[in-house]
């Protein structure tokens, strides 16, 4: 295709040949953790936060995050760093009030297929990132996206989290293949999750580099002050210095090809 | 676990030794073909009624079912032809009107994970046949069945529909192992569907009887009296003398094991 | 395809329309645990005893099997049995000398790619029982048989024991719609493990049931008089009264269909 | 782990923390494609030439490779450009007269299963390539090189080539998540194939940066001088310009991780 397409979040952009670093926890759990891991996370250069409000659990006793009691929380922390949130969302109902709280709906790998969510992100015209779904073709991908955009909304960026496959070492197997043959063959923005992809600290910094190496025009990290005692994916997440060293590596190896982290 | 429990759905009843046939077309056409394919089902011995109002379709640029246009004309053919309704359901916000038109509500493969909707189901209290997502373990299935259940309705039939492999001479690879460990293991009871399990026509007779000789307790066909002309899934649709040859080799077989198919 | 080629093993026929038992313990182990579990399965009415002398065990510590140390005992128990063996061969050099032993050799799961071996198979003339490659498409497979095929040997049987998918509940995941598939377009006999194919001995009796009601021409039956004390695989091996007792069920379902177990 | 073992192939070291090219054609054709392509590759860079004498082809009708007659070919072109050869070896009975020409053995991903192969090329103490099975957890990845160790042979590197998954827009999903937790948890060298683990030369630039990025240390990738006129995957082989290119992209990737490409 050539040309990225750009997509603007805040004063963030998507798709300008510069890396876009999303960083967080995994869901707001309570307001010191937010903050703390917020503040963090803006020191070591992240450009968008997690804000994470409804989790979608596979077992239903599990935290199913805090929904909206934590949107005015997140507001106040977005603005005390700047930072523009990216939120989950996983019903149609909830579109129009998390529209005004959030600046990028993120759609999950379980809800890709959710075509009547997908029409109402359509409408509302908000920037999307939009998950593959664990066992989503390439082909099934991109009608997905086209579920949005033919509802009139353009603003739409993948992400690649990692598919289902035999393997048990890892939680999921990351498919970089995906984001090489997405950004010869569409235009789409291309966001890459290295920590759902793996599941494992230990190996969130050589995917995120090899993402980086490949061509993602954002990496997405989950990043916890306290990680083991995190409600959900604390195995995943990294510390606040060790995602600061991330953003040193990938600062150099984007440079080896001619491009750098996002700076406005 | 021993005993299967039993779902009622009208005078239809699942989990009582006896194998229940939900049948009809994929989707609601149009009235004629509709009629036609109801009537036939009812003739070749059908208990339940397919009537699908809503599709999910990969492509948004296919047809996406007749949606509440098609409840009046579902709700007459049901009436002439004393055959209760089996829908799929695709949105929480459509739960409460379709609750009032169907029997037994559908939550298709790519669907599974929608645990917003699996809650309002819950809350409904109608009968709900939960097909698996192509990429859900059994534990995951079981965990969305929950969700059902945890919400105060423990009126939930699973069904196996095929997974995701990378077989690609059928559409899907049906896993009736899958079958016998839930029978095995769990007390739902199990409707297998060979028509997506196996994406052909020419297969869906042997594997409907592989499905009853592991215990399956219904089987979910798509009939239609004119395949070739469907707007989906045309090629795994049986002819109505298919059905009624199919039944008749069910019966035979069910009867070596002591079983039957379902009558009132 | 029609009509299913006949391959003669001994005295016993394959793709006669009925059904062929091949069944014993995964592996000879010593000579009181090869004769009972012999005699047990011959008295139970099994047609062709598993004779186990090389096993391809994933860990190089695991038993490997007696070798051609135990080729004598299986002389002789096959005349007292009266029972025709097969033998898994894994080296084209020993396709020679283990010819004078065995009847039916079969290619593991892990050979069906292995064409060197195929092609001294294809040389031998002797019927061979190709098992799918866990990761095999059926036009792989189908590939691999023609292997054999084109060196000389048209005395080729297909045996379908599961295949690698993201389901961990079961061993592997038995696919029966390659049975019906391959009934329905190829001419081989059709034999199934679902003994590996589930890995679960509580599996194994629907299992067998449902690959007799889709079509299948054999079934091979993991049997061991003391399953727990076995070196390999006990947790799948059924007791010689679950398998007595299986070959009745299955009796009684093929008379429905108008067919029965093998008799000479 | 740390400390990554260090495996010799002529004066090629494997392990050293410099990134190691093989590279050359996916078959020996004749001679004059396999010395222009040699050529080729010496010039741009490669340190060790593919001579691909015997190919495991799916289909048995598709070209096999020259066999042993290329034998004499490869020893003098393997003079000429000063470059040690990897050929892969299907067959234990070739293993020794092998010996005598290739420098590195290569087990393809249809024999990693081989334990008969793997046990006579752990006798032999010849270095070896071992190539993942495309369906292979680690675990048993890492059981076969434990195949090669306990006979005798330490000189093992381990090779990615892609695993198969239902994804069918790349011709394998190359799972680089295996390189970082190899490289975080053993001591192996770990070689990448991008060009088997994508299928299209696209992909193949792209992917092997990736590859470089997350640790590997060697990367393997088909080189034709006429790839359309080639007799096996020329869809996946790059041109020797493009080969070049790459080279220079890796070694500014390197350059920024404080690495470099193999130099004597």
């Amino acid at each position: 295709m050539g040309r990225t397409r750009q997509v603007a979040v805040g004063k963030v952009v998507f798709g300008s040949g510069k890396l876009v670093l999303l960083a967080g926890p995994c869901a707001i759990e309570n307001e010191a953790q937010f903050r703390s891991c917020a503040q963090a996370v803006k020191t070591a250069g992240a450009h968008i936060l997690r804000a994470g409000f409804f989790k979608l659990r596979t077992n239903p006793q599990s935290f199913q995050g805090l929904g909206s009691d934590a949107f005015r929380l997140a507001e106040q922390v977005s603005a005390e760093t700047e930072l523009p949130l990216v939120s989950e969302v996983i019903d149609p109902r909830h579109v129009e009030k998390m529209a005004q709280i959030t600046n990028l709906f993120q759609v999950g790998t379980r809800n890709m297929y959710n075509y009547p969510l997908l029409r109402e992100l359509g409408l509302s015209g908000k920037p999307v990132l939009l998950k593959r779904a664990f066992a989503a073709t390439l082909d099934e991908w991109l009608l997905a996206a086209e579920y949005i955009q033919s509802a009139g909304n353009p603003n739409v960026i993948l992400c690649e989290r990692g598919i289902r496959t035999f393997e048990n070492s890892t939680r999921n197997t990351l498919d970089l293949n995906s984001v090489a043959w997405l950004k010869a063959n569409t235009d789409y923005p291309i966001v890459v999750d290295p920590s759902h992809g793996t599941g494992r600290a230990q190996l969130v910094a050589p995917m995120a580099l090899a993402a980086a190496a490949c061509g993602a025009d954002g990496l997405m990290i989950e990043v916890h002050t306290s990680p083991t005692q995190s409600l959900s994916d604390g195995e995943q997440a990294l510390l606040p210095a060790e995602f600061t060293s991330l953003t040193q590596q990938l600062e150099r190896l984007l440079a080896s090809q001619e491009r750098s982290l996002w700076k406005i």
